[in-house]
């Protein structure tokens, strides 16, 4: 089952189901999903993103393989909807794109074995990692590189682990040219890994999300584009771009 | 006015008042602060931190004063309240104190010039930037070094700005001996120029708090240390450690 968080026609919010033929159903009533305001599928109290997570993209960023995952943070500020519009930060360069695969917390927990990682996830679901390299390169912490505004698409849906291949491609699309492709079992680090390091220093909370990196191909996002990031399982996350110059 | 959120003896959450002759008042009722349970004095969705803000600080850690403000991130789980008992993460040999003025955020904001940055002030607090030295080093993101839980003792109270002077002193005491000592008028970058520099990139929530960064002086601490953290016009935010080793 996939999981979906909507606004109805009267502005109400429902937490509803994103059926297998594209239809978004709650209490009875069965809406299609272009029509209804989809919002964010979880309000992460943090986001914590793992950095050079495969081979292929650490390489084309000139970057060793790092020998324990290399964590960064997108707070909620970050976090921006399905079929929405992002304005990137003013006057930057480049600002690139980063399909990611987003794993759902569903539960408080903290020093957790990965033998046991699968018991606190809710499921998975789509972001795009919006990076501004101008800062990022700059910066020791990427805090302007990474937590601005818009820099977390986010959804539109978490789908149940059952839901979800475990050699589940990844693609992103920019006005339908295919720029990312890949499989998250291409990951350095596996889920559970990520979860017992993270965990190891910080509690988890019901609702924050894990990002785990993304593969090659990253390249600049231009004003008017039109982004479709899609995991097989759990669907296609859309958004528009808007560069402010 | 100094504001402090406490649990009353009925367990039930006020937001009161501490006096400047120490009682704590709700509802016409008075307290002994030592006998209810203070609790942190905001919930922040983001703590956004700033480095080598004074230049003693930035000499004794062997780095140049930044061109621009050098920030970092400390998320909800890194809370700790006054007269709490805060475990060190584990295996760590060098975790360190860091006094802090904390500037907590009114309502939400974006853009903000620095000529009207005090309209979004609520006020001030204290902050201990915990910070776990042996990962920071290693790391490219302080996650490790400073995001883990229990990083941020804040608190007691949120301080009215025209409780505060602006040249107040900022002073640390361990087991009642002064390790850090300074001015919050030795900023490299005022309060202000921060709140501009960081609203251009992120919104910040009412209840965000931004610390200010810390004077030289920073040095490890200990199992079963005791710490004060007192700031002139706000109070003395205190709390124990254990080293789980």
């Amino acid at each position: 089952m996939r999981h979906v968080r909507f606004r109805d026609p009267a502005g109400t919010v429902r937490e509803g189901e994103w059926t297998d033929d594209d239809t978004v159903v709650f209490g009875g009533e069965e809406y299609d999903p272009a029509e209804v305001d989809v919002l964010a599928p979880v309000n992460p109290s943090k986001i914590v993103a793992v950095g050079l997570n495969y081979e292929a993209h650490a390489e084309e960023q000139g970057m060793d393989v790092p020998e324990r995952p290399l964590l960064f943070l997108k707070p909620p500020n970050t976090v921006a909807t399905h079929n929405s519009t992002v304005t990137l930060p003013a006057g930057k360069e480049r600002v690139e794109h980063e399909v990611e695969f987003g794993v759902v917390i569903g539960e408080q927990c903290r020093n957790v074995d990965a033998a046991d990682a699968e018991d606190v996830v809710a499921g998975y679901t789509i972001a795009n990692d919006i990076s501004n390299r101008d800062d990022q390169r700059q910066e020791q912490n990427w805090v302007r590189g990474k937590a601005f505004d818009n820099a977390c698409p986010l959804g539109p849906v978490v789908a149940d682990p059952e839901h979800v291949p475990d050699d589940a491609s990844v693609e992103l699309r920019v006005n339908g040219e295919t720029r990312q492709n890949s499989s998250i079992d291409d990951f350095i680090f596996t889920v559970p890994e990520l979860i017992e390091e993270i965990t190891a220093y910080m509690t988890l909370e019901a609702g924050d999300v894990i990002i785990t990196g993304t593969p090659a191909g990253v390249a600049p996002l231009e004003d008017g584009d039109h982004v479709e990031v899609e995991i097989e399982g759990i669907g296609t996350l859309e958004h528009d771009v808007i560069d402010p110059e």
